[in-house]
């Protein structure tokens, strides 16, 4: 057994809708959360300054003595996972393989489609995955770059938002898929707008529960469970002020967020391993 | 007569609007562009956060010995240029002054719009800046934090530009503004559909023209301008690899970008004043 937290880190508040899937099938844990909402989004950035990002977050979180990392960020699970874990020797979980098992065992017509940021689309990580759990699926993608901002700006919902879902997904809806996996941790927010105008008969697919599937199943089997008796602490860190976390965190989490504190990653120095 | 290169900067391309201005009012000028492309945008983030992104990449512009320098970005411009003039000794120019003179001069009902990201609008720069020309011109603004985002993604006359435009507008144009500034160096993009949105008779203003009228003056009353028979060399610098910046910048200047290097300004160290 391990009385270590667990580490989560996103881009920004979008991670915590991981969060909230941890907390709800593991609450005996710890957990220390990170959004980097300085330099948030990371769905627009180059893979190394992505990567350069997330070395540097996982150095600040290994730091504070963590048993197991989860990289709540599409972005980062798509281009910087392999890079993390070469240097890190902890459990590192992305969203990305969660994803991709549960859009494999869902699809009933073998056409799946994927919805992300120009990084995780342009890394085509959703598809490898997809394919080297089940060769035979078709995977059709499709970046979506103004879902990020039109959550944030809370138009989930209006003839913007509509317009928008229509002008993305049309190819997606005409190539018949019959399993879209929101490949973006913010996209659930739109998730009326997008299930309604993929219309019927399409499910769609979040990585949220199957990651946090994972990470119980890690714990377990290493022994690093807590007993299920405790009752875990939650812990936030952000690069930019609170304030607009605060702000939007309470509806990403669903519930009020306490202990939010404010740190500079580039004065973190090297990783003590 | 100064040999030195005038220094611009901008969260990431949108400044190159306002660099092509002052080469072509002074063409004889060396220039320092650094786009800051690792952590674009910054009209979303805190002053403080913004400040020390500001800070610096003056260091790093200071340390290359510039002779002016132009914050070519609003938002820096609106929450960060005191303490840059307090930090550093040489001339500094924002967006927003320009900006302000020009829609006061411009303005026949005394009624002026303002538009630009949400750290700009809940600066009030403008309206100070406008009122201290002349107290008797109203001021309403309007932040709208998904224009930048859809001049990147290239959308800026389809159906979703136009729809944003009326409801971001809307209340803008129904006060009778007879002026709207363009305060975010990303609108000139969507100048078409913001100029149809508003209708006739509004006339709009990007600071960029007079922003390099206001340089010329400084650098010929200070007798910092080079000979008029000089042709300068330009020189750019980012943070995120060069090749977005190239894609987009190429459009935002009008003409090709040559000699753009990534930099990472946190390496940088202290400034030698």
């Amino acid at each position: 057994m391990s009385w270590k937290a667990i580490g989560i880190f996103d881009s920004g508040v979008g991670g915590l809708t991981v969060l909230k899937e941890i907390i709800k099938s593991l609450p005996q844990e710890d957990t220390l959360y990170l959004g980097d909402t300085a330099r948030v989004p990371y769905g627009t950035k180059s893979p190394e300054t992505v990567t350069r990002y997330a070395m540097e977050i996982t150095t600040f979180l290994v730091n504070r003595d963590i048993k197991l990392l989860i990289a709540a960020c599409n972005t980062v699970s798509a281009v910087s996972l392999e890079a993390l874990k070469q240097r890190f020797s902890l459990p590192i979980v992305g969203v990305i393989e969660p994803g991709a098992r549960r859009a494999a065992s869902v699809t009933k017509t073998g056409k799946v489609g994927v919805i992300g940021t120009e990084g995780t689309i342009r890394s085509s990580a959703y598809t490898k995955a997809i394919k080297r759990i089940n060769p035979e699926i078709e995977v059709i993608t499709r970046a979506c770059p103004l879902f990020v901002p039109l959550a944030e700006e809370g138009w989930i919902d209006n003839d913007v938002a509509r317009l928008t879902a229509e002008i993305y997904l049309r190819g997606l809806k005409n190539d018949g898929v019959d399993t879209l996996v929101l490949g973006c941790t913010h996209y659930p927010i739109l998730r009326e707008t997008i299930a309604t105008t993929m219309g019927e008969g399409v499910q769609l697919v979040d990585s949220a529960e199957e990651t946090a599937r994972t990470v119980a199943e890690i714990l377990r089997n290493s022994c690093m469970i807590r007993p299920p008796a405790e009752r875990g602490n939650h812990h936030y860190f952000v690069t930019d002020v609170p304030a607009g976390f605060l702000k939007v965190g309470n509806r990403f989490l669903g519930e009020t967020l306490h202990d939010v504190h404010q740190v500079v990653l580039e004065k973190e120095g090297c990783v003590a391993q």
